[in-house]
């Protein structure tokens, strides 16, 4: 029987990815703590949750002509540290739970990345995962060293030469390289240790690589490309896609259209899951659940919202009074992540929204369709999702942390499993085996048909 | 009363800086695994030691045209990991260990190392350090997208503007700047958060930083530079300075030397640490330890030099025959660690010294003027060294691992303690603290006079 995955969306900063979160009383201040991490893992691994990855973005949100004063004082995500020193806080504190970390493919070497997500996959036994990004932040690029963000496509386009570097690079051990007798000296079997020799456009990378593989071969692949463009990205790398999913006959048709893109790729579909992001607020009664989340409500400021719109967009939400139209110049100088633009420009019912338009819509800040209940009705719309099937599995996040992954272990895992929907236990060793997706082959990647979409 | 500095000196890789360390019986060939890390910080630990730190290159060593061949064959160091998740497996299991990680100045953005370094103190509470290397290798270079090494000089004078970024940035949030009130909302005070602003020649990077300053301060600055530009950069930047010493003598004058130019600076020379490199092979008894030397001298070959001296110096010393004199083309073609090259010229007796002079005299892949004897004769070398002075503390290189950290806990700490040159316990909860070394000022760093020497 097809079980689902889950998922625990994680954020290596002062609070998840609802910023307000940090505001609930229930939520730990010890952000900055491996011991936060260290619980949040245990927690997951209790709940037999599969997957936990961390978000990342390399700065923090401001307003036009970098006023970051709002977002200091408010809390509104301005601690921001790096995800891979937390990721392994948790990763040594857990034995089976999976272990992702967001890395962009614009401000790093591909050797770099590739050598540090081999060795997290050594260190925690083969359950790793790479979450790729493309950086579309302007504050980042500033950060970074450089002024802009590089155009959307072309970013695309250098992630795939990225993308066969460090897949490149990942097969150039075969699996019984290793010998180290050391008896007759040989330490391994150089015939089966090949040089990459890569030159693109982009990027230029010699080996040999200095990283054997990995119990489960190598990181699992995750990715959340949301555009065209970026599905297709996601079609042809991904091997975990977290999407976000308004509605679920909307998620049925997107998850159909996800896989059938896959498969056009001529990839096994099933080797690709899809994880749909969702908040869970739940409680032992529903009328419980209910009362938690009208406290949640209560914490959100306007000012989250303007921040992560213009973080997101690259364009100044402080800037306009909240009921204005946009112009259409407004419109046509966002950039970033171009699925929230194009969202509230297709639910707005014209092309000029106002700004209060773009907080509703996108529910960026606010707490954005929650599943709020007992753990029957919540469970209830995991089967319905999983079932339909509009995903193979959820990314939980989190409105107040640790209290969202408490709640969720103790009152919907159970249920989901007593429906069989969920695994009881562990199946195996590494992330893969977990996830039942097969140990990659060395070269398989290289079959796989580029730009199909 | 003065106490010393005990440094293990790490490799994530599969064997130690003496490379036929893997060849010997004792040897765990857990080495790609978290244990295998946690067992040598627990020994270090439990011997008080204040700091391990992790040597790293990007790249495996090779002979002329790329031909690693002999590196795989014969396990020359040709597994190298990424050193921070090797640190963050360590110093998930100890709790006083201070944990250096090497990090290079050439191929990655300050603001990522000032991000990445900023949360490994956090996760250790105040325990990380960071080793700064300009990266000397033409191997490393291919493998990062460029054609060879940046010229000498030139790559510290690109780290020097590389350090006014990283040490701009943690000095940009002041320690009290954090509120964390949720009842007013407040998350930080925004007037004690700045933004760096930074444009050099060589990097720009604009802020603000998005981690708070640890209880430490910011990580300890590590530092090796043994050429005269490297020495400058070392006493201007470096807290703890990892030198090798070949003799007493030398020793003591260096020391004198380096603390000269460090207080030239307008430094307090006791601000900065010097740790010397030493090779213990130690037991219970003089006659065991040189037994275990004998038996440590048959594991090194020949060729274990030929590539380790050519990746040191970007030269081909399997080109040509051992005893055959280098031309002055030959050795004018040498670059990397100048000082090796130099050592030997010095020592040779001709400027055309041969391959084997340069196997003799530099030691590389050798088990190069090990400190042997029971306990007694090794904490006089110690004492010696310490007291002459030659040296704040002691790196201790393994010649097998753990067992070189094993015996030197077990032989060697307990008489370092009985005479007073050792400290019992921890004195304090960070790496600074247990270094006697002052948390760091906000912005002291910048007067500091630079160019000095």
């Amino acid at each position: 029987m097809r079980q689902m995955a889950l998922i625990g969306f994680l954020q290596a900063q002062n609070c998840s990815n609802f910023a307000a979160s940090w505001r609930h009383p229930e939520s730990r201040t010890d952000f900055m703590s491996a011991d936060f991490y260290r619980h949040i893992g245990k927690v997951l691994e209790a709940g037999k949750f599969q997957l936990a990855f961390f978000d990342d973005r390399l700065g923090m949100p401001e307003f036009h002509g970098g006023r970051y004063t709002e977002a200091v004082e408010n809390g509104i995500r301005c601690v921001k540290m790096d995800p891979v020193a937390c990721m392994m806080a948790m990763g040594m504190a857990t034995e089976r739970l999976g272990l992702g970390v967001t890395y962009s493919t614009t401000y790093y070497e591909p050797f770099h990345v590739a050598r540090m997500f081999a060795t997290l996959d050594l260190m925690t036994n083969g359950r790793s995962g790479w979450n790729i990004v493309t950086s579309l932040n302007d504050i980042e690029a500033r950060n970074m060293g450089r002024d802009d963000v590089v155009e959307h496509d072309a970013r695309y386009d250098k992630a795939d030469e990225f993308m066969e570097v460090v897949l490149g690079h990942w097969d150039t051990w075969a699996d019984d390289a290793l010998i180290v007798d050391k008896t007759t000296g040989r330490f391994a079997d150089a015939s089966k240790v090949h040089r990459l020799d890569y030159k693109g456009q982009s990027f230029k990378s010699r080996g040999p690589f200095t990283v054997p593989r990995s119990a489960q071969g190598h990181p699992l692949l995750i990715q959340a490309g949301q555009s065209g463009r970026g599905k297709r990205f996601a079609a042809e790398w991904g091997e975990m896609i977290f999407t976000y999913t308004p509605s679920l006959d909307v998620g049925r048709k997107e998850y159909a259209e996800l896989k059938a893109l896959c498969a056009s790729t001529g990839r096994d579909p099933n080797g690709m899951l899809i994880g749909a992001l969702v908040h869970p607020v739940v409680a032992e009664t529903k009328m419980e659940a209910e009362d938690k989340r009208a406290a949640l409500d209560k914490l959100p400021l306007e000012v989250d919202s303007l921040m992560l719109l213009s973080e997101a967009l690259n364009f100044d939400f402080g800037s306009k009074p909240l009921d204005e139209p946009l112009t259409d110049e407004d419109i046509a100088s966002m950039s970033g992540l171009q699925a929230i633009r194009d969202r509230v420009l297709k639910n707005a019912g014209t092309k000029n929204p106002t700004i209060r338009d773009f907080i509703r819509i996108s529910g960026r800040g606010r707490l954005n369709n929650p599943w709020v209940g007992g753990p029957k009705e919540v469970a209830d719309m995991f089967e319905a999702y999983f079932t339909a099937p509009a995903c193979d599995g959820f990314v939980v996040g989190a409105t107040c942390v640790p209290g969202t992954y408490e709640d969720f272990v103790r009152f919907v895992v159970p249920e989901l499993q007593r429906r069989g929907l969920f695994h009881k236990d562990y199946r195996g060793a590494t992330l893969r085996e977990n996830l039942g997706l097969a140990r990659p082959e060395i070269g398989a990647w290289r079959n796989i048909k580029r730009g199909a979409a």
